[in-house]
């Protein structure tokens, strides 16, 4: 399918290599017409691959990912412009942080959440958080990590769930290893978890790790 | 050894029967001298449990389990005594959580963690944030919940935190279950993990269950 992704940093190319991996035709979105992160990517790819502004990868896009660092979310989405999100389900990845003084710095609280701030300002795109508990390269090969680990989806519209649902078994998650939390409110929790995950990355380091959900024995 | 508990809830009440259990001199600690449930818990048990004020518990005891409602542990602790708290281990359950509303509202975030404002406040406790993550009767047995799920410690005290080390793997935990995030100010996001436990509670009900952490494959 025809997929925009907003966001030329890291996880934007590391989702948007993945997709058009998988066959889809992508283009990358950035602040500004001419961005070299994002023609850089486009050129690597012999077809399928694209760059244009937030607001072409927008209207380009049937669905669309917002991969660009939560604190620049909604002003990305600005840009896109309303009409070109209207109807469409928006997979958002965003995390709140701020690494600025040297030490990260996290936004996300049960009173300041990303994704639910995105489905006011935005009420007729079907806003899903997803994939925002984990680095990008586990994101997209979930068997980077041993076992059945998890990633949420929250979000209010269950076609645009079953959508993110096919993506992410597309990138190797299991039914059984992708955990629906219900509404859009869930993703309070889900971002909140960046508190955790920071501590991990702590004492873990950079190899790939995950949290996951154990049931009753 | 002697155990002071505080708060005379669900919690405290799981958390002093297994010490008892496990042979330890209890005294669980309420507001008042006179509290039914604190004085019916210390009567269902033949030996070795006490019931007193606060201050009596933390005099009581050489280590402390502080099992108030989060919004209620610094006044408990105010009422505990400064003299009584010096130098002791004290290990905090707390969660800030408000159901007043009927819906939760949780109070963790960043700037706003429970564990280093007791810290803060009282210097001289050597305080490990711990436990508050799941449900009080998987704490103190964690086989109700199948697979190597985790508990964290956090806590600038080393000792501190080998107490509260040896006491889990009392309750069931093994070492590999039992993850030492690092310094208290990392109780910061285990306090924020409170967020998706309540949608997880939503999806999965009252059964236990649990979070844990997967690594590289």
């Amino acid at each position: 399918m025809k997929i925009g992704v907003l966001g030329t940093g890291i996880v934007g190319s590391v989702i948007a290599d993945k997709l058009v991996s998988l066959g889809h035709d992508v283009m990358m979105g950035g602040r500004e017409a001419h961005n070299e992160k994002g023609q850089a990517w486009a050129s690597k790819h012999p077809q399928n691959a694209h760059y244009g502004t937030f607001a072409q990868a927008a209207t380009f896009g049937e669905l669309l990912f917002a991969c660009v660092l939560g604190t620049k979310t909604l002003e990305a989405l600005e840009m896109a412009g309303d009409a070109n999100l209207n109807g469409k389900t928006l997979i958002d990845l965003g995390n709140e942080l701020d690494f600025s003084t040297g030490k990260p710095h996290i936004f996300a609280s049960w009173d300041n959440c990303l994704a639910e701030r995105i489905q006011n300002r935005f009420p007729k795109t079907n806003v899903v958080k997803s994939l925002n508990t984990m680095n990008c390269y586990v994101m997209v090969n979930p068997s980077l990590v041993q076992g059945e680990h998890a990633v949420f989806m929250s979000g209010n519209n269950l076609e645009a769930k079953t959508q993110t649902r096919n993506l992410l078994k597309s990138f190797g998650w299991t039914d059984h290893m992708i955990v629906d939390l219900g509404g859009i409110e869930t993703a309070r929790g889900v971002e909140m978890l960046m508190g955790l995950w920071v501590s991990l990355w702590g004492v873990i380091g950079n190899e790939p790790f995950n949290v996951g959900i154990f049931r009753k024995a």
